[in-house]
This record gives C-alpha cells, structure tokens and sequence, in this order.
C-alpha cells in the first residue's frame, strides 16, 4: 500500500439540486462533485467516505467525509482549492489529517438532524427548497411532550423505511434528545442519536405532526414502538425541510 | 371584445431555477408557469403582463402581473387555487379586480430593487443562490456616498447593456433612492427609480463595487454619467444576489 494521509474533510451543502448524497450513474450528487473536484485539484481518482447517506433535497450545515489522498497538500490549500472548483451549494469549511483508521461513517457517535416546518398560511417561495409547509395550527408543547417519550434506547424498527431494513442488522439505536420549539411561523424539530435508520428522522417529525393531529395519541406512542410497524407510525414528511445539522466523533 | 375583467396580482419568486420571467420556447420561465396554471385553473389561454422582465436567476419578494380574463372565479379562489397549481417557488400573495386599462408594466411608478453581497470569506451553500460571494474589504459608507450622487434625473445610458438600447428609446430615468447598508456579513444595496434599464441595477452595483476598489472616484461618476458610454461603468453584478423589492402604482 503506498504511503498515504487520511484527511478529514467537514462541509455543509444546500442538496436542492442534488439526487442525494452517494455517487448514482448519470446522477448529480454531492459525492459525485466532491471526487470530481478532488481529482481536479490532487489529479487522484479518490473515493471519499461520507458520514451519512442523506436522500434528495436533504441538506447539510455540518457534515464530514474522509479521504485517503497521496498529494502533499497543506490543508488549507484543499479548502480554498476545492471552494473554487466545487458549485457554489456545496462548501469545504476545514480539513485536517487524522488517524489513518478513521473513517467518516463507521466513527460517528453522535448525529443531529434538524426538521423546519414553515406554518405561515402563505407559503414563501423563499422558503419552498428549505422547508415543509404546513399551514395548519400546531400545538407545538404537545408535539414536544411526544418528542421526550422517543428519546432512549428502543427498537425503532417502526420508524425505518421498509425497503432500509437489512436481514441481520439491529434497529436499535439510542436518542439522546428531541426538541420541539417554535420561533414566527417556523416550527424546528430537533432530534440527535448514536445513529438514525433510513428516513427515520422524516417518520419521527411525521409522527409528531400526527399527534398534533390527534391521530395518535400519547399512550399509542409506546405501542408504537413496540409494534416494530413501520404502518402504524406517521407519514414520511418530504426532504426538503431535513438538515444534517451536527455530527460528532470521539476525539 | 369579449366582457373581461382585468386582475391584478401580486406575486413573488424564487428565480433560482427559472430562465426569467419572459416566456420562451422550450424554457421553463415565470410566466411560462403562470400562464399553465391559469389555463389549468379558469381554462382559458390568457397571456399576462408583466411589471418587469427579470433576468434569469434574479428574484422578485414584490411583482405584480395583469391579465384579461373572463372567468367569474372570485380573487381568494384564484389565489388559493393558483398556489395548488405552481411551483412552490412560485407564490401568489394577493389578487384584485383592477381598472380596464391597467397594466401591470406601463403603470408603474415606482420600483425598487435590492442587491445583496455576501461579504463573509467563507462561502455559505445557503446563500449562494441569493447573494453574491464578494469576500473582501467594503467601505460601505464610501458606497454609500457614491450611491448617492446616482440620485436625481440623469440620461443612464452608461448604465444601460449595449444591446438593449434601442432606437429612439430615452435612457433618461430618474432614481429616488440609493442607499447601501451593512448587517453582519451582507452588504445590502437598495435603488429606487421611476424606471430601470437592461441590466441597469446590475451595473450600478458593478459601479460602486469600483469604487470601493479604487477604480472609480466619485469625480469620476459625473464624468461617466455624461459620458453615456457603457464600457467606462463597473462590470455587471451576477444575478443572484439580485430583488425586485417594490413596485408602486399611481392609485
């Protein structure tokens, strides 16, 4: 194996345009674009491990992949260096060499997703690719309330997309918190965990709503989760209003 | 001549993903969407008239359109309805039934435009199909100086893309207003005219970006009013960082 550095890469990016984060054939994604400007920058055809695989129309504001590259290139050089070749939706904020076994996805501990519904009865064309709208009265101390009863350890096999489910691998995963607050007409979900199952964080916020529209109540919450039903919780709310908004590592 | 009425509507736009407001053939344009949501709605093939012929990419938070049309439909069921059929970049804020021979361009007043510079040295994904990324020192009170010696009824010919002058047409406009302001990391210019040539607030940002770089004096701004020659004004400014804001009738 030749000699080489591990950098570790955070950017932020508006996924308006992009068919989701992964490399797809004949598909803008945000993959794509990164190993396109890497291999105009260092000349190396690299693949980068990315941190999560955020679906079309899903945003970002912290996330990070890793990279093994040969070029000697000071840090600061790829970030400026990459911020010129990459389209102006997509941002390198820093880079720095780690260890040569870290790895984007498999290291996270910590994840934050944040979820914004724009209730304003008009919806704002401004707003349309960086949120839901949902024009309806919420009672967002209710929806905050449910939130604190999915926070923990549970199988939250009812909130994972059917066809995201893997033969052998666990749908455990721990929630660490869940906020629900409200600021003007925009509604922000909060939630973190050790890791998220697919659209997961897009059943939980639909499942909010659905209890803001009583259509499940406090107590089938529990039920819920125990069901493992992924019918039985709310709708999948669109992409557009979801944001990767923190991830963590150990070091 | 049929028994029309003539509504006048307000609407706003994100011009991210349009190629302007003019309809043209095989392009997808404001009011190409507009005027297939109104033959969806009504069933009936109106052409509307615009306030103004925005560029591709530029956005507009105030502009009003006219149309003749026969349906009955009240206002409120034709805003509602309208904003079920368009994009959601797209948005109608109000509809009234207005005089015979209103237009929505030829009766204007009053427009004003924003353009916005993101000033901050990184780059923001959020931002970049709203701003222009121009990360380098601003003397706004300088600019603000110098925007304040464009006021008054001048020929802006200077200000004016070569290609859209045209024959026997007056360049003569009269700006009420300029200011350029600062807020964190967003340097806001803000123009007021009875009237705006090709491009013409594109290039007096372009201009005032000059002298914030030394390029231009203020000595020299009288010179290139009375000079009425395109090539002696500042570049024009992309246009994403551009807003129609205001748009004002008589009654």
């Amino acid at each position: 194996m030749k000699n080489t550095r591990n950098i570790k890469v955070c950017i932020s990016y508006d996924g308006s345009n992009y068919h989701g984060f992964q490399r797809q054939k004949d598909k803008v994604t945000i993959q794509g674009e990164i190993e396109k400007a890497v291999l105009r920058l260092i000349g190396e055809n690299t693949v980068i491990n990315g941190c999560s695989r955020t679906d079309a129309g899903v945003h970002a504001k912290q996330y990070y992949f890793n990279a093994h590259i040969e070029s000697k290139i000071p840090c600061i050089g790829f970030v400026k260096g990459m911020n010129s070749l990459l389209p102006n939706d997509i941002c390198v904020n820093s880079c720095e060499d780690a260890d040569n076994d870290f790895h984007a996805r498999f290291n996270t501990v910590f994840k934050e997703y944040i979820y914004i519904l724009n209730t304003a009865e008009i919806r704002n064309p401004f707003n349309s690719k960086y949120s839901h709208h949902y024009p309806y009265k919420t009672d967002v101390k209710l929806m905050n309330e449910a939130a604190k009863l999915l926070i923990g350890n549970h199988d939250f096999g009812a909130f994972c997309r059917s066809d995201g489910k893997k033969d052998g691998k666990s749908t455990v995963r721990t929630i660490f918190d869940f906020d629900v607050f409200e600021e003007d007409n925009k509604v922000t979900f909060r939630v973190s965990a050790d890791g998220f199952l697919y659209n997961m964080v897009r059943i939980l916020v639909g499942t909010l709503i659905y209890v803001n529209e009583s259509k499940i109540t406090f107590a089938d919450i529990e039920n819920l989760i125990n069901s493992k039903d992924r019918t039985m919780a709310g709708v999948t709310v669109p992409a557009q209003g979801l944001y990767l908004n923190k991830v963590k590592y150990c070091n």
